[in-house]
Order: structure tokens, then sequence, then C-alpha cells
């Protein structure tokens, strides 16, 4: 039997053996959510002109400040700069209009009124020089820095591609990912189900996890527990995909064909069993075109913690995401933990009156008992070797 | 000039005008990440059987207990179970198995050697009843409730209803939602600049926003700043969409005729103007069909706060989402606010190290300044009448 591996170890050792998938191009329309893989600097000062802030008139301002202005054109937003030829005239401009040359003040159409081709301002009316005016280059300038490689495209980035001319944009490619259900006590969704049946739930676990995190190129499949079977599958998906997420068929039983397929097939194995709770015997190897196999264990505990612990962050890393820093959570309560193996333990997380994120074990029995998941918010990870307290501090996983 | 709505009476009016959108059943491999409306519950037991936990071998436990026994047959995962007949026999089982009848314990299999076709124990091996056996209905039993309406349907909610049989699920429909840019200075991502236009960024931001939550249903399209246009695109967005978003034309210039036109189309204004900053031009009416329409304005942080602030909350809670508690955050550092309107602060988040949320202003100097935006996570929510201390306690919107 093999040594166990430690959590971090597990990591790293991920880490080290992920391969890259490269970047592409995708029009604007198909870029939000996905990760950028470039910089983006200021196609040009932002704003790019002094713009107008308020509707009104536009003067250029002196003290004392004539009362009364006449109308000599309007300037209004999306036009080329007009010119302001008399100082004793006004231009009538709209919010996001270009400030007309020779003008420096703006003067909102609520303080004024029109006595026929004149602008009179209001008793109360004092303008200042520069008022409602956002200079050019106010916000950012030509070539500034916008936007960092490796972030997520929300809405914020999104604006700041499309006000910059970035029509196409580099992104992250997404792997292709096989998961495949292992097990002959599996069935179907809609299938009748046999004595010593149950439901396959794993796959659409695992598949819903990734598409959360934006890997939408999926595949389901499942095999039998049968050596030339699963050998067969496998082949086929280290041919068609990048990633592989097994579940199942990675104890050490006489039907846990697994790692004796993997290893007819190339695929390099680079540790076997975590010293972790649930999930230990988890599998993780490197096929010959640099294929990332995870053979996650079959309860269904174990193969979404292990998919949340360990698939997502490497494939998330892998695609040149930004790590966001881990979540912290302060446990609500003390909770059993393991002196020689890291604990993952299901919580419901929720802010307290001073902002701390404060979070309820709801340990499971089993890693079989998976009924009560969708009333948490993920886990938490315990380190080995000391109980855990109401108060302590420690890494949370959302689901 | 209509009095100012606040921040919470527009909210109010909002989701008490809001319509509702229905629900509709899809196949579960389309269901993740969308809204259920149903109620799931256990379809039997789980397990659904005395379920072996091991490979190894099952046998009946008595005291004292023979240190061999002979191998009788198997039981795999999937089998319909089998009857151990003689007690000083024992099947091979494995993980997933049903219990043979006649079995209340499992022997590991690292526990085990075989003897031709008997089974010897470990001298160190000293079984007990039950061990190694996860009873049938131990984490829940038929008809347990298991997911609520309303809950958005994530990984562990994936699992179960696959589990449970659920082929197709019920789940909310998503409105048809257009997000309409209006003004004459706007221009597409790819095109040509003159003097005076800017590229359109608005709706990109905020179709963003919707994809992220979950609406994938958006049209975007832009319309020039004249009432007949505008008249126009409403009245055919009007025909075609359950919820139009409009940016900019809503302030009280001679060119902002989003107002006149939504009248004139028989959408029945409820409110116009809300005591805040930015965003104060902010309309909501209902459309003759139920429709429900946001005009925003049109400086980029108003639109997207503004959009992030009340239009997808409304349209969450209108398609029948379960309301998440309001993230609370605690401010870093003091920061400007207003004595008579509520300030909405872009912020950075980050947890400290006792698992605390706390947020680093990042103020805006005009609402059109929202380039440093993508370096932030979303704004706080700051109410009026009262400065903003480090160390204070307030909600959070994350963008």
């Amino acid at each position: 039997m093999s040594e166990l591996t430690s959590v971090a170890e597990a990591e790293d050792l991920i880490a080290r053996h992920m391969p890259a998938f490269g970047s592409e191009p995708v029009a604007l329309a198909e870029a939000g959510g996905r990760v950028l893989r470039q910089c983006v600097h200021a196609e040009r000062d932002q704003p790019p002109f002094d713009r107008v802030m308020m509707d009104g008139v536009a003067v250029r301002w002196r003290r004392p400040l004539p009362r009364s202005f006449s109308v000599a054109g309007v300037q209004l937003a999306g036009m080329a700069a007009q010119t302001l030829a008399d100082d004793d005239g006004c231009l009538e401009v709209t919010t996001g209009a270009m400030l007309p040359d020779g003008c420096d003040c703006v003067i909102p159409v609520e303080q004024t009124h029109r006595d026929g081709d004149r602008c009179v301002l209001a008793d109360s009316c004092t303008p200042v020089r520069g008022q409602f005016i956002h200079p050019r280059g106010a916000d950012c300038r030509a070539g500034a820095s916008l936007l960092d490689a490796g972030m997520r495209l929300d809405a914020p980035a999104m604006a700041v591609l499309a006000a910059n001319g970035i029509a196409e944009v580099e992104v992250a490619m997404l792997p292709s990912v096989a998961v495949i259900a292992t097990g002959d006590e599996l069935v179907g969704v809609a299938a009748p189900l046999g004595e010593g049946q149950i439901r396959r739930s794993n796959d659409r676990a695992l598949a819903a996890a990734l598409h959360s995190r934006g890997f939408h190129r999926v595949a389901l499949s499942q095999v039998a527990d049968d050596l030339a079977a699963t050998t067969g599958m496998l082949a086929a998906s280290l041919a068609a995909h990048q990633v592989l997420i097994l579940s199942g068929g990675v104890s050490m039983g006489q039907r846990d064909h697994v790692p004796a397929a993997l290893d007819a097939l190339g695929v390099r194995r680079v540790f076997h069993r975590i010293a972790q709770r649930p999930g230990k015997p988890m599998w993780f190897g490197i096929g010959p075109q640099q294929q990332a196999v995870f053979a996650l264990p079959g309860n269904p505990v174990s193969a979404l913690v292990c998919g949340i612990r360990y698939v997502l962050p490497a494939l998330l890393a892998a695609i040149g995401a930004r790590r966001a820093p881990a979540e912290q959570v302060c446990l609500d309560a003390a909770v059993d933990s393991h002196a020689g193996l890291t604990c993952f333990v299901p919580v419901r997380v929720q802010s307290d009156s001073s902002a701390r994120a404060m979070a309820h074990p709801v340990p499971v029995r089993t890693s079989g008992d998976f009924s009560s998941l969708p009333r948490t918010d993920g886990f938490v990870q315990l380190p080995p070797g000391r109980a855990a307290a109401a108060g302590d501090v420690v890494a949370f996983h959302r689901w």
C-alpha cells in the first residue's frame, strides 16, 4: 500500500504536473465570464475630450460674469466641437457633449430660462470656472494599464474592454473535460432501478461544479467494473479530452480497475492516496499527451470534495486565472477532527454583525451521506493533529 | 421636478410592481445553475439497502467468531442480494454492494488472506457486529424533504436530483431582457471613432452582470437621441421582451426622450429619481403587458451600480430565487458620504485574519470615471446623514 500524501503535497504535485491549455481570441460578445489572457491599456484619454456633464449652456467664464447670453448654437453629444466666437454668447450643450472651444463653464438648464434668443441665468445662479466639465484624461490617460491578464471578465471589465475598442479579446482556452463514472451498480436518472442499483449522481455534481467555474466543455460517460471495458473507455477519453475526472474504482478491491487500466495506457501515477477524510483513495496522474487524470473516490461526498478541493483550483491555475486569496471563515462550534488526517467538514456560512464569516459545521456521518449537502455552502479544511474549536479561523471552500 | 424616492422605497416599489415569469420543466442536464421551482423529496431510503462500505467479505457475526470462513460466493455492487446460507461461510463483497441476507459484519480485504477456498482473518483482526455497513435509510428516509423551491441548483443539489430520479426538473423561466443604449455620441467597439464620439460600453457591462446571475436571454441594441426613433425602438422592444433596461436619456435635458417615449407607449411611471449618488435620475415603470422597464442614467458608474443594486435583485426575486442575506463588510477607512443622499462607493474586499470581510474604499471622482472599477469587487451602500468611519459595517453589493 502506498504512503499517504499530505494535502499540501498533493496540491503542489498537481500544480507542478498540470499542462497549460493556451489562449484564444474571442469576440467581445462571447468574452463575458472568461479569464483574460492579455493586458489591456487605455485606447485614448478617458474621457477623450473635455466632456460636458450636464444639460445646459456652455460659456466663457470671467468676473463679473454677464447674467444673460445670446444663444449662438447647439453642441450636442456626439458632435464635433463647435467654437464659441463671441464672449458674450453661449452654446446649448447636452450631457456627454464635447465642451465647445472657447468655453470653460457649464451652467445647468435648471438654473436658466430662455428669453427669446437669449439665455438668462436665475438670480441664485453663481457659476464658477470649470464647473460641470469632466476634463479630458481625468479618469485615465491613453496607454494606462486597465486590465491584467488572469482576471475574470466581469461587468466592469467588459465595460472597459468595450470602451477601449477591444472587439476581439485573448482569453484562456477551456480544456475539454471528460467526467467518467465507474460502477456496475450505477444506472441513469430515468432508468428503472433494479435491486442493488443506485442512480449515477457524481458526474452531475462534478459537471455542475465545473460549469459554475466557467468550464463548459464537459462530457459525461459511464463504464462498467471490468478491466477491458475500463481500459477501452479510458483510451477513447484520453484521445478526445485534455482532462479526465473519474469517480469510483480507485480503492484496493479486486473490482477497482482504474489504476491498472491507467497504467496500461501509459498514464503515469503522480500520487495515490491523500492523508485526508473524506477522499483518501484519490489518485492523480499524467497521460502520454500530458492529459491530467484525476481519479476520485466513488462515495458522493468524497468525489465532490475532491473535485472542489483539487480539480477546480488546478484547472483554474492551469488556464492562468489569478489565484484569489483563500476564503477564511470562523467556526461557530467545535467539530471533530483527526490526529493524522486533514478533515473536510461541510458548513453553512453567514456574516455576523461585525462582518465576520461564521461557519456552522454540518458534519456527515459517512462519505456516502450527501442528502444534507444542498443545505450547506461548502466545506472547511481542518488541519490534522488538533481539535477544531469554536472561534478557530479556517480555510473555506465553496461548493 | 419630481420628488426624490429613497433607496428603500425604490426597492419596495420595484418589488411590488415586478411581474412573475413562471416556471418550466427542463432536462436534468440543462438544469445546473437554474433556480429550482419545485420541492424535491427522497425517491426512496438513502442508502436504499444496507450497503457494504469496504471491499472484503461479509459474515454473520457471533461470539466467538471463527477465524476462517469458506467462501460461498460473491456479492458485487449492482447485484441483487445473495443469501448466506451457512453461518460458517462468507461472501466476497465489494464497496457499494448490497449486504447479503444473513450477514451483519464486513471484514476489509486488507485484514484477510485466502487459503484455497477459505478466507482467513489476520491475527490482528477483531471484527465487531455491524462494522463497515452503511444502514438502509441512514442518510435519509424515503419522502424526506431534500431541496426547497428557490434554491440555485449547485453541485450538491444536482447530485441529489440525479440520485433521486428527477430526470426533468421544474425551474424558473428566464425573462427575455432587452438592454438598450441611448445616445448620439455612442459607437460600437470596432467602429472608427469620430470627434466627440465614445464607444458604447454600458450595454456590455449590464449584459455581463445579467449573465453572471444566470440571465442568458439578453439582446443588445442602441437608439439615437430622437423621439421618433426612441419611441419606435421601445415599441418593438416592449413587444419582444419582458424586461427593458435602458441606459441614458433619463435626465431633464431637451434630448432626454426616454420618459416621453415610454409615456407615449403606455409605460406607467412608478418612480423617477432616487435619493442616491450615483444614479439619481433612475426611472422605473411598468408597461401595458406588465413589462418591467428600468431606465438607468447613462454615466457608466451610475448605469452599472443601478443595474447591480436594483435590476438584478428585482429579477432574481421575480423568478422566485431565495433571497440571500445581504453581504456585510467592514470599512477599513473613512469615506465621504452625503447628508441627503445614499452613496454607493466602490470597494476592494478581503478577509482579515479573524475572517472579517474588510472593505477598502476606492471612490470615483465622477460617475463617468469607470476605468478603476475592474480592480474593485463591488460597492458599499452608505446611508445618508452620517459620515462613514473606519470600522463601520455596511451592506456590500458584488459586481
